[in-house]
């Protein structure tokens, strides 16, 4: 693992999957470097051309070489270069989990918004009915759980590690983005009001001084 | 790590996300528990009196203290009690991205298999043609993916590693069981003719002398 790699994320200017990662980066001070297409059509050219060679992104280029994709398996990656997983297997398996959870607890969303992906077609009214129901019952679901968890850490971070783990990033990208500007979700879930444990969660993530620099020096 | 932990695995009597997890524990040579509800209504009991304490399944109950849920972050802990990941991180982030491409295919049929769960109710007629669509395109996309990934391995295990990772043992459970036997996937597809390569690995897989024997044993 030595010298550290170079590495390139391509996604879109926006931040989606590719925010836990450049956030990552951030926070243990790997460089990256924050490759945004300028337009949709840049990414279905570089998709076109062979240039992304899987298709998806996030995709990380490593060394200019190696082509990572899936979020996970890219947060995993980064996290093994910085030390950031934790050493003990039944640690790591409950920020596993936690992080997995994540990807369960939007899954209703993930294919509502993007239908033909995953083969549920919905109209507008239908997805919205969905929406309706995600906002009222499965996110409640879910975001108590994750209220549960934040009380029971004796550190404030979702497994309850001394530091920060990938668990944390991906919800956290969650609570500061998806959730608050999803204009399809309920307005009383948007607020995160009633998830006082998350909301405190929030500000103590963003108080992080290296994540607290790098939202100044992207505005 | 040592003594070995003593491990017990809650699921319900049937292979579904249960299954790898006790095929990793076969191959390997992990001695584990394979604790199996008799009705669903035992799964309902032991979730409302507090045994299971996530009310979820599969649920790893390691030396009789800790449950481990989500059964991405139980095959990881499980391979790293017995070495079965990778050491490289970027050979391993191709593991897990491998890994993580299988949830991707299932997603739909997860959440239309699924449907309160993740908030997308639907009809039986609209099931129906999600799973049309589900095998027309979105499985034929990621097996036609497979096959390429099979075919560029010199192992004949999907991510080119020496010996068959957490990726092996999630696709062959889908492989073995889930498509050949979901009825509402269509008979062209659930035979898997059309993907040589896949149908070879399943026989590879299972040709393995402690997944045989495993087999012959559930008998």
């Amino acid at each position: 693992m030595d010298p550290a790699p170079k590495l390139k994320l391509y996604y879109f200017n926006m931040k989606g999957k590719g925010e836990p990662i450049r956030l990552l980066c951030a926070y243990t001070g790997l460089e990256l470097e924050d490759y945004r297409f300028a337009s949709s059509q840049e990414f279905v050219d570089l998709k076109e051309n062979g240039k992304l060679a899987f298709g998806q992104v996030p995709m990380l280029e490593v060394d200019g070489k190696h082509q990572l994709i899936q979020s996970g398996a890219i947060m995993r990656y980064l996290a093994k270069l910085t030390k950031l997983c934790p050493e003990d297997p039944l640690e790591a398996a409950k920020v596993d989990a936690i992080f997995d959870q994540e990807n369960d607890a939007f899954m209703g969303a993930t294919v509502a918004s993007y239908t033909t992906r995953f083969g549920i077609e919905m109209d507008d009214a239908t997805k919205q009915k969905a929406f309706d129901t995600i906002s009222k019952e499965i996110l409640p679901r879910h975001l108590g759980n994750l209220e549960r968890l934040l009380k029971a850490s004796s550190t404030g971070w979702v497994a309850g590690t001394e530091t920060p783990t990938i668990a944390d990033f991906v919800w956290f990208a969650r609570f500061d983005d998806y959730i608050p500007n999803r204009k399809q979700l309920s307005e009383n879930l948007r607020s995160l009001d009633d998830y006082p444990e998350c909301k405190a969660f929030v500000e103590r993530f963003k108080s992080l001084a290296p994540i607290k620099e790098y939202y100044a020096n992207q505005k």
